[in-house]
């Protein structure tokens, strides 16, 4: 699963062999995760703050108002490291010591560039709207162009990154194997409730298909 | 829900009115995540991972091994950035701009401390195993002297955080009110599956109900 590490940061360093720096793999979790955690260092230390994000291609999409610290950081092309994590399941092992967690992430890191364009602008805040919830873009009130000048849009490429996967049942000592303690893995998922309408709709519009029947891919 | 914020960098400054500093908040928030984004910055730049965490009162545990980059970082007193959030639902509003998460979310900024001490290194892994699995450290085989020696264990005190959370409906302009496209909240929440029992379980243990009826408090 292993393919060659981008960059010395990038590399993987503890249990490297749950690591990969496959770009498939990559775009997959980021495609199913919704929350990335974005960092930077300032003068005051380093700052980890979620955010929503979008994908085009091999570029990671940040958005927010150019008032926000970190983003206005990450114009300027200070370095970022950008976290997506999904979790998939406890794993209970015999021994509290093995305890552990299955889980899939990736981690980017690099320097982002705005998006000046707005045309190109545009684009990406849809990208964005259709990482939340696919099919949604085309029917929400496009944005204005008040609202396109008026988002900061960063580009961070996927250049330097890294996919750490642990799934599996637990890994105990060979001594703790005939422990009588239950062992085995609590997998979590991530579902949708049914949809919750707006207290304050006019419009008679029932709740789409794609909320109705929400997952990710 | 705001009380005083505890310092410059931990004053929250986009969109103040979701943000508190409510210690009880606080907890709640870390009591029921299971996953923190830890950040430190290093020469390479910002560097974010996710880990497994626990709180003991107002501290925040850390814990792995002592050949981990991030955590010898940490225990050399670096500044860190831990972040854990919650996603509770997606936004959609009328209009694309508007689309936002429903989440709660704790940053906490500070220096951690390892903990030097054995009993108290003790007690703090089994918090570690009872914040992933409340009541599993009975049962599990307890760390031997060499696993608790072989861990390193870090103390960050919850001095300096910031809660933030954004909740309810869609927030749309006057202008769009009357669009005739569905808006609401698609909610979110992590469920448990069934356990999945170790392939190599030697005994006929079954599963407890903490594995059984897993949900976070």
């Amino acid at each position: 699963m292993t393919s060659t590490p981008p960059s010395t940061r990038a590399t993987v360093r503890r249990v490297p062999e749950r690591a990969s720096y496959d770009r498939q793999a990559a775009h997959a979790i980021l495609d199913e995760g919704l929350v990335a955690h974005v960092g930077l260092s300032t003068d005051d230390g380093p700052v980890v703050i979620p955010m929503l994000y979008g994908r085009d291609g091999d570029t990671l999409l940040l958005h927010g108002s150019p008032a926000s610290r970190l983003l206005r950081g990450g114009a300027k092309g200070t370095q970022m490291c950008v976290t997506v994590t999904l979790v998939d399941g406890l794993v209970l092992a015999r021994s509290a010591f093995h305890h552990s967690m299955n889980y899939r992430s990736v981690v980017v890191f690099g320097q982002a560039t705005p998006i000046t364009d707005l045309t190109l602008r545009r684009a990406a805040l849809d990208r964005l709207v259709e990482h939340i919830v696919p099919g949604r873009s085309a029917e929400a009130r496009e944005p204005n162009e008040r609202e396109v000048r008026g988002t900061l849009v960063l580009a961070l490429p996927l250049d330097e990154c890294s996919v750490k996967v642990r799934a599996g049942g637990p890994l105990d000592e060979d001594d703790d194997m005939d422990l009588p303690v239950w062992a085995g893995v609590i997998p979590l998922t991530t579902v949708a409730g049914a949809p919750v309408t707006a207290d304050d709709l006019r419009s008679d519009a029932a709740p789409p298909g794609y909320a109705r029947h929400y997952t990710r891919p």
